[in-house]
This record gives C-alpha cells, sequence and structure tokens, in this order.
C-alpha cells in the first residue's frame, strides 16, 4: 500500500522533534511540512481545528495531534521497532512517566529557563525536584526504556538536548553532572543514538532562535 | 490465576470513578479502599510517591497511577468489552478527546464552578467554547465511543455527571438543554448506562460534600 505520510511541525520545537524520532526508529520515510506560527497555513488550522498547534501527522489523509497520542499511533501502526513495552504493566509505567515528564517536568524547566525573579528562583527548585525523581527512575538503566530507546525517552529530548544546549548560553546551572551523574550518562548514551542524532536541530541555530524569541533570564 | 485487584480511591472523585467504571465494565471484582486525603495512608504515599493522589489500581501488587493511564491499562489486561476502540486511528483520536478534557474542559469547568468575580467569567466563557467542542465532536453519536461505552465518556464523567449535578445548586447555569441539545442527550443515555448507574456517587451527598469543601462560587 503506498503510504502517504506528512508531518507538519516547527524545527526547534522539541515536540515535533519528537514525532521525527519516533518515525525515524520505524524508518518510515515522510514528508516534513515546516509551520511558520505567528502565520499559521490554513492546512495546520484544517488539520488540528481544536489546539492550532504543532506537531501534526496526516497518514494517508487521517489527521492526528499530540505528541504523545501521535507516537503511540505510529508504534501500533508500524509494529516493528516498538516504542512501547510489549506487557500492559510496561506500557502503564511508560506513559506515566511520559505525561510526568509532560505536566509536572517541561512547565517547570521552561520557567527555569524563561521567567524572572522570585518565578524563576521557584522554578529552578521544582524543577531539580522533578529530575531527581527522573534520575531515580532512570537508575542504571541505558535508557528509561531499558536496553533500547523508548517512549520515556522521547518524551525526556526537550532535558536530552534542549535543556543542556540552552543551559549554559543562559546562565543556568541546573543538569549537572555533580548533582544528576545518571541523567548525564544518558543524555550522553541518547545523543549519540542513530536516530535521535539526526532528528535534533542544529545546536547554534537553536541557541540563538530561542534567546531571540523567549529573551535572556535574568541572572 | 487469583487476581487481586484494588482500587485507592476517594468516592467524590471523578477520577477513581472512572476506574470504578472501567472495572465494572469488565466485570473485575476489586477491592475499595477509601482514602482521606487530608490524612493519605503510608500505602498510598508507598504505591503514588510521585504524585501521592489517587486513584491508585494495584493489581497483583503492581501500583498503577493517574486515571487513563490506569484504564488503558485495564483495557490492555482484561480484553473483553473494549474500552478503547481496535483500530489505531480510532484509538488516537480516543485519546485525544480524553486528553482534551483533561487539560481543557476540566480545568474551565472547576474554575466556573468554584472561583470568583472576573476569573470566573473568563472560566465561564472558556467552558462553554470546550463544551461547544465535544458537542460538535459527539454528534449524532449515542456515546462518543459509538454504540457503546468508551475511553471518552469515561473521561467525560464529570460532566456527564458532576457538572449537571452541581451546577444549579452552585448557581451556574453552563450546560442547558438549549445550548448543548447534543450533550444532554449523552448525558441522559449515560448516567442511564448500567456500568455507570452503579458507579455514580449519591448526588445529595455529593453536592453537600462538595459545596462544603469548595464553597459556594460567587453568583
Amino acid at each position: 500500500m503506498a503510504e502517504e505520510v506528512k508531518l507538519f511541525g516547527v524545527w526547534a520545537s522539541p515536540f515535533s522533534r519528537r514525532v521525527e524520532i519516533a518515525l525515524k526508529i520505524k524508518g518510515v520515510k515522510y514528508e516534513y511540512i515546516e509551520e511558520d506560527l505567528t502565520n499559521k497555513s490554513p492546512l495546520l488550522l484544517k488539520y488540528n481545528p481544536v489546539h492550532k498547534k504543532i506537531p501534526v501527522l496526516v497518514h494517508n489523509g487521517n489527521p492526528i495531534a499530540e505528541s504523545v497520542v501521535i507516537i503511540e499511533y505510529i508504534d501500533e501502526t508500524w509494529k516493528h521497532n516498538p516504542i512501547l513495552p510489549q506487557h500492559p504493566y510496561d506500557r502503564a509505567l511508560a506513559r506515566f512517566w511520559a505525561k510526568f515528564i509532560d505536566e509536572k517536568c517541561l512547565p517547570a524547566l521552561w520557567n527555569s529557563m524563561w521567567s524572572k525573579g522570585k518565578e524563576r528562583e521557584a522554578a529552578i527548585g521544582e524543577a531539580c525536584e522533578h529530575l531527581k525523581t527522573l534520575e531515580n527512575e532512570l537508575g542504571d538503566k541505558k535508557f528509561f526504556g531499558g536496553e533500547e530507546i523508548g517512549l520515556v525517552d522521547i518524551a525526556a529530548n526537550f532535558i536530552g538536548f534542549w535543556l543542556v544546549s540552552l543551559q549554559e548560553p543562559i546562565g543556568l546551572e541546573l543538569l549537572t553532572e555533580e548533582k544528576f551523574p545518571k541523567l548525564c550518562k544518558w543524555i550522553h548514551a541518547y545523543v549519540n543514538h542513530t536516530a535521535i542524532k539526526e532528528s535534533l536541530p542544529p545546536k547554534d541555530k537553536l541557541i540563538e532562535a530561542l534567546s531571540a524569541r523567549f529573551g535572556a533570564a535574568s541572572k
């Protein structure tokens, strides 16, 4: 069957990059369409009328939004190289941690990076707690998924690349070798994994674009 | 195999009731343990150390938290009477709408009910928009899941029972027959469904408990 797979994304977004990683793990060919969020395309608005956000995957004309929902769809549609574990209990744990990253870690990390003053201080404290929780969960595993990249690793891509690329240039000392040795080891394995390496944005361009957009946080 | 299924919940919580509905759809016998949120049990803290929240399902000693994660686990573990659809695309849509309810509808509905002044006004406007989106999604189907109750219906249980039970006593006119005829028809079918009917809290006790806890909102 001739597959038509299109991804509407933004190059600097960890959420569209999550979907690209999943597609690359599966070896699915796709057409990538870069969106301009200041001038969203009629197609994006048609395909994701509820949130009007990227990423959107369109598979044989059927649109799907929300990065974790898309990854589960990809995993159920192309079954080789599984992204979620096979056993229901392990699947539940993977979903639990992906949700923890989205709902707890990412807001705290984002505010640690770009908010100011007391709000920033509070966010840093909270982000440290959440990173500690993730450090414990990772333990001595190579990846959150075990020996191979899984849903939680992909969900954590902001930590594995965005955070560590940006923290130094914006004067933030959050994820360090001393405080989080296991996460640092994970990051090293993560960014050197083939499917990840070819799905990450250029570091310099990322630092420039996000710093310009969200401004340097107060030090 | 002798199954041991325990649910840690709170009787007035739509989130623990979601899990009870799923267990009843599957006909799974379970032991229910009522938690006191002002004095959480050591077992709850042990089983959900990250969020320290109900509901928690413990299946043969393995704890799972987060109601939608639990429902997916139940659906994958006891495969008869499916809660999620079979096709990956339909599954993705169900997950999308469950997420929309949790992340968009519930916060707006909650603030429409219990916040005050301008915050409440804004929340009511937002909640109306979200209910309109759900009304459109429901269309002429009996349930969000089609002919049978599915993940989205269970996720929407707050709308199907909590909101409609509480709105009048607290002086809120949000989900009315005139504005949302399809949702009202759905609610009628929903609360009369066998698995739902026996999983809902007593209405009078619910109104009394939530009004006492969160206070009457300003009219």
